[in-house]
């Protein structure tokens, strides 16, 4: 199993986001800005674009609506959207809200938010997603 | 019109690396990778996130067919996929290709390629297309 599959199944803790049957997202642990999420298919595969269309499609509508709670729970300018892959080998996009583009600049120092922050962090945005179906 | 709306319809010219009736694929013109493509919905719309489920199901088929065309023209550890979108209000998705996530950095100097370079870059990005349907 990979680091994220272990996550998704809950046996390595992680700050969630949302899910459904088939996707997962929690926060970054080492956050570009507050609210940096992460959002994986619980299905196993290296490369992004190795997903079949379908399974993107249903992929790019989940991380819309997580996009969209992270809007709500953290005000920004819009949400990026990042997918590079050469460190976890379990596709992955991550979701950072800009303020500007500087904010989704991988080569910055990351953010170390207290574990309390964190929580109310998911929190925000776990409902912002429940409360837009 | 936006920028690239004038760039998709032929009024301001590109290097296009693949098109179909919907979406538009052409050369990043300050590259950070040879190959660095921009793909883009013909239909103006500012943020990514606020296509339509079916339009970025669509998108994301036509966009990893152009990613497996950069990939086969210019060999890499995978594509990445970046949308960012606070600097032209037309939604886009940056392709790069990778063997270092470094690749992808948008602070890092970018490219300069000689016309006939690029032209050559896209040449061989959309016989890779073509190809492969």
């Amino acid at each position: 199993m990979t680091l994220f599959s272990k996550i998704a199944a809950g046996e390595i803790p992680s700050y969630c986001c949302a899910q459904n049957d088939e996707f997962y997202a929690f926060l970054d642990i080492n956050p570009l800005a507050q609210g940096h999420t992460l959002v994986i298919p619980r299905r196993e595969e290296d490369y992004f674009f190795d997903l079949s269309d379908d399974e993107l499609a249903r992929m790019m509508a989940f991380t819309k609506r997580v996009a969209a709670a992270i809007k709500e729970a953290f005000p920004c300018k819009k949400v990026a959207m990042v997918v590079l892959g050469l460190e976890v080998n379990h596709a992955h996009i991550h979701l950072i809200p800009l303020q500007t583009e500087a904010d989704a600049d991988f080569r910055k120092p990351k953010l170390q938010l207290p574990a309390d922050v964190m929580q109310q962090t998911a929190d925000a945005i776990r409902q912002a997603f429940e409360q837009k179906p």
